[in-house]
């Protein structure tokens, strides 16, 4: 993307008020960068999708998911964002008055029990602190007190806060006590390691827009055998997100309904060239990165909002000194002055954090714009930053890693 | 650009060693980087050029030419690459055992001299130190000592050793000697301010894959009204590069051979965006991304090659302890291992210097990186580096440019 800057320059003092050509970099948990090669798929015209051109395409993009997954069942690809696919494990998994445990760390843990809810289910929820994981030994009171739960519904890393779930003890307790384990993976599917045959996730969902390295506009979705036996007995309403008339056309390289053509062509190439990668690198790539970004943090004074910090995004709380609104401007003269978009923390966490992301098409030198860029608005905003400290921890840390 | 890494992942001493997903980065003096907007016109259906949509999209970019030449002459538009353009100027302007003079300043100095020889031109040369810069004084004497000389054959900016020749100086001699001015402006026009109408530069030459953020293809050249009178009684033989049919075609939005339409088509684009960006605040932007880079080689403790850098590629000797093997290593793993393209020296310069380019679709973040890989490979090789310094330099020379 390009965005040209103000045609006028202004000499004042000696010094040119710059407004040059500015390269936007997402440096967002989603949408993320997208490879050129994948962009290019997007330029090529749209085949048919009842067709067995479609179909052989789409044979090989199912494949690639249950690697990416790391199952054997079938990933099933919905043209929905993945809330949708949250929703889908929802409507097909339970009915009208189920009990279910949420583990609410933040935003997107609201977002289960706001679905749950609206499907009638009765919900008990562990509230974490904003920045804090769900602990085990709390998870494990929750299905203990509530014997009746079907199923824990939880984030892998919730966004909001940039915490990372205790996934694998999260799901041998939800195994312990013969509940299902439904993970939204959406911004952990492809950077943490999440074997879910091997661990027994129940459901594990994605998007596009994340890790996969595509725009918005699919969701992926997995269940075991345990979970599609809950589907086989589920009742609540479901159509568009129907799950078991999806099942039945994905297994012959079909869709239900007429699917994002473009983004399954995309998926394709982006997921071989993740593939090409492999999925030890992969992993370890986002565990570099993220290291990378906490020591720029920490070198430039900026304390970790996270207790639990995620190789997803990184959250930093603002300089102390700074009010909400100069905690706003960071984000504001990053993205308006230097093209580089992060987020800032959402509802009561405005203006007090900064979210980093480190995920998909993102290298060692996108972590070192972001921290330059970083640098650059905080020195303006008046915190002391001796420029290169923050980045120089980045390239420090990706060179011990890398050794 | 995408590059895979290798599948394998070895941990050794509980370290990887990381061959994760690699961007390609390309900081070299052309072909240089795309912006994405431009190449998704590639992606688009090729128009017939005898047709008035060619002619419509001609006009725009010939409109455009003028405004990055800053000349009301017609800038023509060859199918070649600038070594094309500058074979057209040689075979137009001059005939048999005419004298011209050159300023060899590098490789492509020599390449004037090559030219003009091949065709039957008798050349004298004004050759200069390498990483220097023509001496004004010294061209008035070379001038003084050919009164018979028809031309002065220069560069405005000498790639091979990043020297920035006194264009203006140069361009006022000639004309107090009544010789033509033919400036290879090949890595210089949209970089520098090479105004050709004001200065009254009689030969202006570029091409595609430089300023322009374009591939290799099309190469530009515009004559004054006095190289005009030159073509008109020169004898030189020429076909594909005979500039009076071009001329004679060009006005008519036509060109003499079947154009790259999909350059023409991208020109408009990426000309478009730097003329959003504006005249001087483009020219600023490159001063100020040299100075960034000198910055930063200074910090790092790399001598400056050139005695008159230019803002279109910065050189820098290797660290003085380095063989030539490991001055070449330094390119190498800059980009086998982090994808980032720099240039280093050619022929007796090889393994002595590095050409780090900063012009085109280029910002200072770009710089950063390069700066960021070049920290990498250095400390890779055994060169003490404090890791940040060097990008350090860049963004606080960048921030006190811009403030």
């Amino acid at each position: 993307m390009t965005g040209a800057g103000k045609k006028e320059v202004h000499r004042r003092g000696g010094l040119w008020y710059l407004r040059p050509m500015k390269k936007i970099r997402l440096l967002t948990p989603g949408p993320t960068a997208i490879p050129e090669s994948v962009l290019s798929k997007f330029a090529e015209p749209v085949i048919h999708h009842r067709t067995s051109l479609f179909e052989a395409r789409f044979k090989k993009l199912q494949d690639h998911l249950g690697w990416l997954f790391q199952t054997r069942e079938p990933v099933l690809t919905l043209t929905a964002t993945g809330s949708g696919a949250m929703e889908a494990a929802v409507a097909n998994l339970f009915s009208p008055a189920d009990e279910v445990l949420v583990l609410n760390l933040g935003k997107f843990g609201e977002r289960w029990t706001k679905l749950a809810k609206t499907y009638g289910l009765t919900v008990h929820e562990l509230v974490v602190d904003r920045g804090s994981a769900a602990d085990p030994a709390e998870v494990k009171r929750l299905l203990t007190a509530h014997p009746a739960a079907k199923a824990v519904l939880f984030q892998a890393s919730e966004t909001s806060t940039g915490a990372l779930n205790p996934v694998k003890a999260i799901v041998d307790l939800c195994r312990e006590h013969g509940v299902l384990s439904v993970c939204d993976g959406i911004t952990a599917v492809g950077i943490l390691d999440l074997p879910m045959d091997d661990w027994g996730i129940d459901v594990l969902i994605t998007g596009s827009q994340k890790a996969l390295m595509l725009p918005p506009g699919l969701a992926f979705i997995a269940l075991s055998a345990r979970a599609w036996q809950a589907v086989a007995v589920s009742k609540s309403p479901r159509f568009y997100f129907d799950l078991t008339r999806e099942k039945k056309m994905q297994e012959k390289q079909q869709t239900a309904w007429t699917p994002a053509i473009s983004l399954i062509e995309g998926g394709v190439e982006s997921l071989g060239l993740l593939r090409e990668e492999g999925l030890q690198t992969l992993f370890a790539r986002h565990e570099v990165l993220a290291k990378c970004t906490r020591e720029a943090a920490s070198a430039l004074g900026l304390e970790l909002f996270s207790k639990a910090p995620s190789p997803v995004l990184t959250t930093v709380r603002v300089p102390a000194t700074f009010s909400v609104d100069q905690g706003k401007a960071i984000q504001k003269l990053m993205q308006e002055k230097y093209g580089v978009i992060i987020m800032g923390g959402q509802d009561e966490l405005q203006g007090k954090i900064l979210r980093l992301s480190h995920f998909g098409y993102c290298d060692v030198f996108d972590v070192a714009t972001g921290i330059g860029a970083l640098e650059l608005a905080l020195q303006e905003l008046g915190h002391s930053v001796e420029f290169g400290k923050g980045v120089g921890a980045v390239l420090k840390a990706y060179r011990e890693s890398s050794r």
